[in-house]
């Protein structure tokens, strides 16, 4: 199991780096302050507004709909989802727009900044993401993460798990397989990257989903490395 | 003419931000104290292994050869004028290989670096140029250009001037064409992206070629912005 070869490390996004749910709980609660909405669940509104996000790609991973960019699946499910939390005439068109720029300016989990800035050291790193490109760039640059380039779904026209993603990375870059290393806190992230011949690297990121989380407590393959932050990851490929 | 929606500048890269011909001539000096090479003009080595590039692309522009990263023909060029200037023997295969990621290794003209990152404050910034998203991403990193995300022909699959780049970047941002803004030292990518409804800004350059230069020793249509600078277009924008 030989790591020298790594060149480029890939990174999952939501979850892996940015605390989705923190970071949506958050805003909603400064939306309700500021605009007096009623007391209620932030953190279960950041949930279920999530909990649209694997059946809207499904849709187009099956090929029932044309490709359609996380950024409208992420508004359709808002709308949806405002419904249901009893907000749909407290929130108008204006501030569901901004509402759904949240998903551009998530706060990464606190080990990231410092990992991947000792990580960049000595490889390339980008992201390997169904966001948009607009958002990760954005996301990347308010926070501080220390991006080389920015690859997402949108540039392939296609959601991981499809290999399209996987396979369109590397053919980007031209590189060999091995010479990649995906890193995800979802197994099956991993288990796909691997299938394409990448190296993996899986961080624990237990509390992603809070009471919803079900699955990805820890690594269920023989992962290449396993580590609780991008510090650790850091460290284990040397830098 | 307003400027106030811009949201993202894109970056030609080679001329306007990399000053290809300084660069490789170093690296050439460097390679022939190396391996004592005979004396020879390295300036004229990389004007002339620069002179393939647009003729190299015109091929794949005009539909007479499918699809070919710039490495290629980079690579191909390299073969050539080696030949050329009577080096065939004395540079081998490892050598050649290693040339060819010269330009993967450019140096920014000196007023890129402190330009930049005044421009990133407000701005999303990207490369958008006919070079390897590795070789983009690799002279990035190496050389500190503060790029928010890395666009190329490479993810287009077509050379600038080709419409698909331009159309492609904005699309892939889901932006209006009015809100992003294309840096070159070169008229004719500007003529390109302002036929798009791309904001333009001009750089002068006017050592880019030397002795070879015939032309963009200045702007020759009413570009948004002109400048002698990276950071004079910074100060015009407001940053």
């Amino acid at each position: 199991m030989s790591l020298e070869n790594v060149k480029v490390l890939f990174f999952d996004t939501f979850g892996t780096v940015a605390d989705w749910r923190g970071s949506v709980t958050r805003k909603g609660e400064d939306l309700a302050r500021e605009k007096s909405l009623p007391e209620m669940d932030w953190d279960a509104f950041a949930r279920a507004w999530r909990a649209g996000y694997k059946p809207g790609m499904a849709q187009v991973q099956c090929g029932e709909r044309p490709w359609t960019p996380i950024d409208v699946i992420h508004r359709e499910r808002l709308d949806e989802i405002l419904t249901d939390f009893g907000l749909d005439h407290a929130v108008g068109e204006d501030d569901r727009q901004a509402m759904n720029l949240w998903w551009h300016q998530l706060d990464p989990w606190p080990d990231c900044v410092p990992g991947l800035t000792r990580l960049k050291q000595r490889y390339l790193l980008g992201t390997l993401s169904n966001g948009s490109v607009i958002g990760l760039a954005g996301m990347g640059k308010r926070a501080g993460l220390p991006w080389d380039f920015i690859f997402s779904s949108d540039v392939f026209k296609a959601y991981k798990r499809d290999a399209a993603v996987y396979l369109g990375a590397i053919d980007l870059l031209n590189l060999a397989p091995g010479e990649t290393m995906m890193v995800a806190a979802h197994n099956d992230d991993l288990t796909a990257a691997r299938s394409h011949g990448m190296r993996t690297a899986y961080i624990r990121r237990p509390y992603e989903y809070g009471p919803d989380q079900t699955s990805d407590f820890g690594p269920e393959e023989d992962w290449d490395v396993v580590g609780h932050s991008m510090e650790e990851l850091a460290q284990t490929m040397g830098t």
